[in-house]
């Protein structure tokens, strides 16, 4: 059934080509990549068997599914020009940040299909792992929407936008600002000679300790033992570079509130 | 050989717990625990075989390797009453950001064994999977704790004292501060009623992208993107949590920075 279904992708970006090479994985044929660049839109396509186009002219009409996936101010602004002349199709954005109501008016049948992962076109994603969250604008698309993308992943949810602005921001702590302190620790270790490889083992256990330690409990180092001779000492090795000295004072003193308010919580 | 030698732990808590258990499991004895706590040391000595004792003055004197795994100021403090008496004996402690000069004029035969890794009782840690890096006052014992260390891991690299300072400090923020942030993104969820397990294939993907492309290559997200529309969401949900808030603004103008830069490298 599902594959009967005409899909077409709209962009072709990082979340779009890790979209599209999980279809065509999984047997779902997608008929046409859409892109304003026509370079981008034949890489895509040609790597799961879809027409490219980059005019909007040649969008087709006629499919059942459109996957959105523009940088949300692209999206925004275009929003009238993709829904025109596809009222009978669901169309869905998958941006985090972006309301569902950014369609109404514009289109009948909308949603969104959000996938919680971070896409790099240099590397292949497992879609079947990554939580995918979903929302309509009627209860019949949203069972279709959770029928279709249950064939993509094991986790499916429903999510509304406000949560999915939670997800969203969640997110870019988790993973856009935990990668970038991974590269100033690279920096740093570049700097004094040593390869950024000798971190691995850690940056690993870090994350697999999340999975069976809440965050709160998992949490180690100088700042949670209150070891202010430590702190000290990183402190003024990191006397040159004022910004993460700073960055380095506040995320200490912010461990140290946050550890103060679990002990709150415990005594009362 | 290796067996032969007669090992002695200082320290009963996270790191000493994972090393003693380590050495337990190569078959390496460890005659007895010392902790100040004679509760912490009886439950790590019942774990590996090993006597516990939590008085200065019962602590043997006829081992060949004291390994001292204390709170770097009790280490500090305590080092002429560790080494008086035991003075043909290598001892080395296992803190990132303590010289191994704090040994000097106490003992003959010092150094440190640092393992870079993220220890907790509640987690068994396969240490023949981290870097062990160590550092001795001869080159004789350099060899000799280059050689026992090779017995517990694959990964055994030399590095001075200022080196380990490094790897301590990119530590701090590839694991410490990168838990904290996981810590703000669960708290987060919470608060809008959503669970931190979701997170959890985004998490694991951030940490495997860094084996296979540098942080900077990685790097994701709005700040990056220059999405100012979706940063602007996300910093007025935080309009009710200043802290958090200008943390956010902040990363996100460090990763703006550290694109700049790596644009300005590419240019010249």
């Amino acid at each position: 059934m599902l594959q009967e279904r005409s899909v077409v992708l709209i962009g072709a970006g990082n979340v779009a080509t890790g979209l599209g090479c999980a279809l065509h994985r999984r047997g779902i044929p997608v008929s046409q990549v859409f892109s304003r660049t026509q370079e981008s839109a034949r890489a895509l396509a040609e790597k799961i068997g879809a027409e490219a186009v980059s005019s909007w002219e040649l969008l087709r009409n006629d499919a059942d599914l459109y996957i959105v996936s523009l940088p949300d101010e692209v999206m925004t602004r275009e929003v009238s020009r993709i829904a025109k002349g596809r009222e009978h199709a669901l169309l869905v954005h998958t941006a985090g940040s972006v309301p569902m109501q950014v369609w109404e008016g514009y289109t009948a049948r909308y949603g969104v299909l959000y996938p919680l992962q971070t896409f790099s076109k240099a590397r292949e994603i497992d879609l079947s792992r990554v939580p995918l969250f979903i929302e309509a604008n009627s209860p019949q698309d949203t069972l279709f929407l959770r029928e279709w993308a249950s064939e993509l992943s094991e986790q499916v949810y429903e999510a509304d936008s406000d949560q999915r602005k939670a997800l969203h921001l969640s997110a870019v702590f988790a993973c856009n600002f935990v990668n970038h302190l991974y590269a100033i620790a690279d920096e740093w270790l570049e700097s004094h000679g040593l390869p950024f490889e000798a971190l691995l083992p850690l940056i690993d256990e870090t994350a697999r300790k999340v999975h069976t330690l809440s965050p709160r409990q998992a949490q180690a180092g100088p700042a949670v033992r209150h070891d202010e001779a430590t702190i000290q000492v990183h402190l003024k090795a990191l006397e040159g570079l004022p910004e993460w000295q700073q960055l380095y004072e506040r995320l200490s003193r912010d461990i140290q509130d946050m550890d103060r308010e679990k002990q709150n919580t415990l005594i009362i």
